[in-house]
């Protein structure tokens, strides 16, 4: 799978529609859809037609204003040949390159022929635009040992901030939901090609890889930028209205960002972050029969403006020491603004990027709905696993409204240069 | 929950938004969104404001045009009061007219207080705008008998067309995939949309129905209408090209629409029709070996364009007796398009209605995706059993590369009137 972009097909050239599409960045103006319906649906100011570049010092999907939907996998790894691995990484760059730009996956994409090979691509995309897709990878703890053998040569070369994430009170982890040796987030505008990305790398792997688990998040539940307005969660509420935004530059590198420093075996992680999913199932049932007061009392802010019940607008700070007439703090010492907070969690940020996610029935009569809980941090030892911790501990809607059914923690390199492929450093 | 609208706290009205959407039909003009990236996220030419009248002489979401997402769902009910399954249906509806018009539930919505009572509605869609929802409901065979005894009065109104479908070749259908007494179909082009209507309508029916089984699907695969390009399917083939569409009026009436005549106990039926629901599993990785050559013998149209392989274009009309320089039909005798025509199905057509979806892994190492397939029709003994028979026994793409993993029947009753409920007629 060569990497000249100019000698595969893309979505708009086979299709014979018009489309000044920037290499990696911009907007493919007048872009023309074959599914017109679906591809014109643009985000405001952003149509669909919007690409993200691939290439970049970090990898996309981090920083990325987030997209509103998610397909994300998880493969085991099934080969035990070191250069077969990094043949895949390439061939997942490339067809990731390809992807995030609108075009086709390989030389003949979905309908170049020749005719008696399978195509390159499958063809599901075909006339959609490219919905800001971004293609996000990491590499989980079995990448590097399995029964405490190590893989692929790589002694010595995982991070111990990748460390096994321990067993958190209330934990009710499916082993078909947790681990695995890679992983992928598709986050785009359109779900279909976040789904065909996905589809399309599983393909790749054909042999190599085996899907683990795979997920997919109907409603981003996180901003990721100030140009973004606050989404809502299956409770109801707001969600993640302090979260870290990209234009925090100073705050991303101090609790996202992976800085130079650590011991000479992970510096490939420079400039990288650390990737937390937990599928958290939430009983919507009970808390839609649980009273408006007693909801925002469990978040810790008004259920419509999302204001912390200490006053103001949403973005106004929470003020914990407020009391009411009762005598007891407007923001209950048990709410989950208060557990969450960086002031109760030793000033500690993360970068959340989750997503609601509805994925039929429980079987009991209940929908199986909740929250995929995705977050990119510089130390999982530091900035995820003590406020897990605690939460698990102490906070009433963790303890009575969620369940963790699904987890994985992976170590998402920095972004690929031109020519190299994603994780490169790790095999230099 | 009484059905005045002007009672009611709508979205805008609830975030003092702008609009000015129409009672029940149109675009909610300038309509500005708290979520503003999802909600701007709009149809060509018709923007996420857009709603769709709920009441009618049918009920919308059949000859609507497709929207982009489903979120279905199949409800047992555990009720044996036939008032009570009344009081549901009259509070569904009050529900799906005030969703569909794109306002909250209930007349204290999701954050109108009283502060010691569970909200009317569940909240996540705050913001949001409408979306095109549609909301249909069906009635399945157990809402009319269980082991052979009537249920709720209604000896003798189970039409003769509501049947219990036969076992087809092939199929693996898994009981928490399959049956239900009621079903609600919801459709939207804003997935959280659709998500947050089923949520709410399961909420409201809490102690009288249990979810059986719950579906979203990411992308359609229909058009029903002129008005809409042909999406593509897992297979990356268009499908649907020759679906029956809204401007077919004659058609309509002749395949899809239940007309009077029969007997006086189903003449409640009588502007109505049958939702028939299949999952379809496609063993997409299989696929995704298979030479392009195969794909095209198999389905019998171009992957690219969707043209016949007896030529022209998407739309020329497939000629089944053009044979190549080998002698053999362009079109192969076992491909789908022949298996599937009217020509070769005594004449029937449906409304296919269906979409894309992938629900994880299927635990063996590969993505659980495919079809779920919705058709409306006038009698599926005549118009659907016969051709899935067929398609059973015949079709190579059913035998090598689909698996039916679930299946519903449902009985669509017409339209409301205003200040009615939906199946009223069968309860008169």
């Amino acid at each position: 799978m060569p990497d000249g972009a100019d000698r595969r097909l893309s979505r708009r050239k086979l299709l014979s529609l018009a489309g000044g599409a920037g290499a990696a960045v911009g907007i493919a103006a007048g872009f023309l859809s074959q599914n017109a319906l679906s591809a014109a649906a643009a985000p405001a100011g952003e149509p669909l037609g919007a690409t993200v570049p691939f290439h970049g010092d970090r990898q996309a999907g981090i920083t990325t204003p987030a997209q509103d939907r998610l397909h994300m996998a998880a493969f085991d790894v099934t080969t035990e040949d070191r250069s077969a691995l990094i043949t895949l990484l390439r061939d997942w760059t490339a067809a990731a390159k390809a992807m995030t730009a609108g075009r086709t996956v390989g030389d003949t994409g979905a309908v170049g022929g020749p005719y008696d090979a399978p195509p390159d691509d499958s063809g599901e995309a075909l006339g959609l635009a490219p919905g800001r897709l971004t293609l996000t990878f990491g590499f989980g703890p079995g990448l590097f040992d399995k029964d405490g053998k190590a893989r692929f040569g790589l002694e010595g070369r995982r991070p111990d901030a990748l460390v096994d994430l321990p067993h958190f009170p209330g934990d009710a982890l499916e082993a078909a939901r947790t681990g695995g040796d890679l992983v992928v987030q598709a986050c785009a505008d359109d779900p279909q090609v976040a789904v065909h990305a996905v589809r399309n790398l599983a393909r790749i792997g054909f042999g190599k890889v085996r899907v683990r688990w795979s997920q997919l998040g109907f409603g981003r539940t996180s901003s990721t930028s100030r140009t973004q307005t606050t989404p809502r969660n299956l409770f109801g509420f707001k969600d993640g209205t302090n979260n870290l935004k990209a234009e925090d530059t100073d705050l991303l590198n101090e609790h996202v960002w992976v800085t130079a420093g650590s011991r000479p075996g992970e510096a490939w992680m420079t400039g990288g972050s650390y990737l937390i999913a937990r599928r958290i199932r939430m009983h919507i049932e009970i808390w839609d029969r649980t009273s408006l007061r007693e909801q925002e009392g469990l978040i810790g802010r008004t259920k419509g403006e999302g204001a912390p019940l200490s006053g103001g607008t949403e973005f106004t700070a929470p003020d914990f020491t407020i009391k009411g007439r009762d005598g007891q703090p407007l923001i209950p010492l048990d709410s989950h603004l208060r557990l969450a907070h960086p002031d109760h969690n030793d000033g500690v940020r993360m970068l959340r990027r989750g997503y609601n996610y509805t994925d039929g029935s429980d079987g009991l009569g209940h929908l199986d709905a909740g929250l995929f809980f995705i977050a990119f941090v510089k130390d999982p030892r530091t900035h995820y696993v003590p406020m897990q911790m605690a939460m698990a501990k102490q906070d009433v809607l963790a303890l009575e409204y969620l369940k963790h059914t699904g987890s994985g923690l992976f170590a998402v390199p920095p972004g690929a240069r031109p020519g190299g492929f994603i994780g490169e450093g790790l095999f230099t």
